[in-house]
């Protein structure tokens, strides 16, 4: 390996560590949710920290690597790190607002059991792993396969929020727990959006070609 | 002025573009959603492609001009216009989510005159417009004083938040109009966060110093 190719080694390391945080940083959260764990939705804070401070490292790398880019495919898998580290960024800070709401519904009597929560969750970081393993084994196909997947935790939030809707309307005393769960219901829908990302870069970064804004369909 | 420098110019121009149909974007929403005008918010969705396809163009200007970049500076600045790009791009979504919403606003009567949320639509378009001249005319003192502006959205945001609950409670059947004004609060809240970002970026670019992450407070 040369040294711009070690180079790009470590930059791709640091994107690793940046989505194991993520996604220790959702777990827990939605861990603090279920458990009615306090403890635990106050350390989500610091894995959203080491993911700040993480963005800025790799930008950092990045900006000192693009000067020494001889390819114009380094230049792109160079640009395209920078900007999978802004989405593992964005989803440390979802994770803080899941785990925000969660102190908050800890203050009331829950609800009722979280199923569909739990589960969107487990979707949401299942797209994100699958799209940073297609990143790491340059397997467009792979990514390519994440991005419908969007569509079903589109649907479950939708449903969720239906759900609630009904909910707050029946039994008014609910309203203020179930706005806090259709905040978390968001977020998650908010991290299966950045997965979709990650994974539409992956693609553009092997195939050379921009599939962003051709049909996602962002709701909210 | 050399070849290079021409195509930066272009670059940035490109960028004030972006910036013009995102405000337009934005007001036409805000409009949309006062007059009750179905045919306004459905104009929305054509400035959000013309920013989706914008965003593309300028990454590909970006990648070409990084390869011929002789400086570290401009390195920064490159990168800098691709996320000022993707913030651009994302104030057309939230614009367009702000239609959606008043569309389906528009299917029942008025709850009440709206006074805030016009009022925090113009200071997120100015923070946006203030953070671009900065860009444009070199002035990170101008950015730098975008960026505590982002605190009294938050707090305009919030403070609706907290009336429209209370009003949901009182009379449960304006609950779905009051999700729908609450979602569009809240896409004005992440317009502002757009534009701060934009305006740290401008710091970075101008000072060399990442003041990103820094207790900016990001509220959900």
């Amino acid at each position: 390996m040369t040294h711009f190719e070690q180079e790009i080694a470590a930059l791709k390391e640091m994107l690793l560590t940046m989505a194991s945080k993520a996604e220790t940083a959702v777990n827990k959260a939605i861990k603090a949710l279920v458990d009615r764990n306090d403890d635990l939705a106050l350390a989500v804070k610091e894995e959203d920290n080491a993911l700040d401070t993480l963005e800025i490292e790799v930008d950092e790398s990045a900006i000192a690597l693009l000067s020494k880019a001889p390819l114009a495919s380094d230049l792109r898998l160079i640009t395209v790190a920078m900007r999978i580290s802004h989405d593992l960024e964005r989803v440390g800070d979802e994770a803080t607002t899941i785990a925000r709401r969660s102190l908050e519904l800890g203050q009331e009597p829950q609800l009722k059991p979280y199923i569909d929560i739990p589960r969107m969750a487990k979707m949401a970081l299942e797209m994100l792993s699958d799209a940073l393993e297609a990143f790491v084994h340059r397997n467009p196909e792979k990514a390519r396969a994440v991005i419908p997947r969007d569509k079903e935790v589109d649907a479950l939030n939708k449903q969720l929020h239906r759900e609630l809707s009904s909910y707050m309307i029946e039994k008014p005393t609910t309203i203020t727990r179930c706005l806090n769960l259709m905040v978390i219901s968001k977020s998650l829908e908010r991290i299966a959006d950045h997965a979709t990302n990650v994974a539409e870069e992956v693609v553009y970064l092997y195939e050379a070609k921009d599939i962003r804004h051709t049909g996602k369909g962002k709701e909210s």
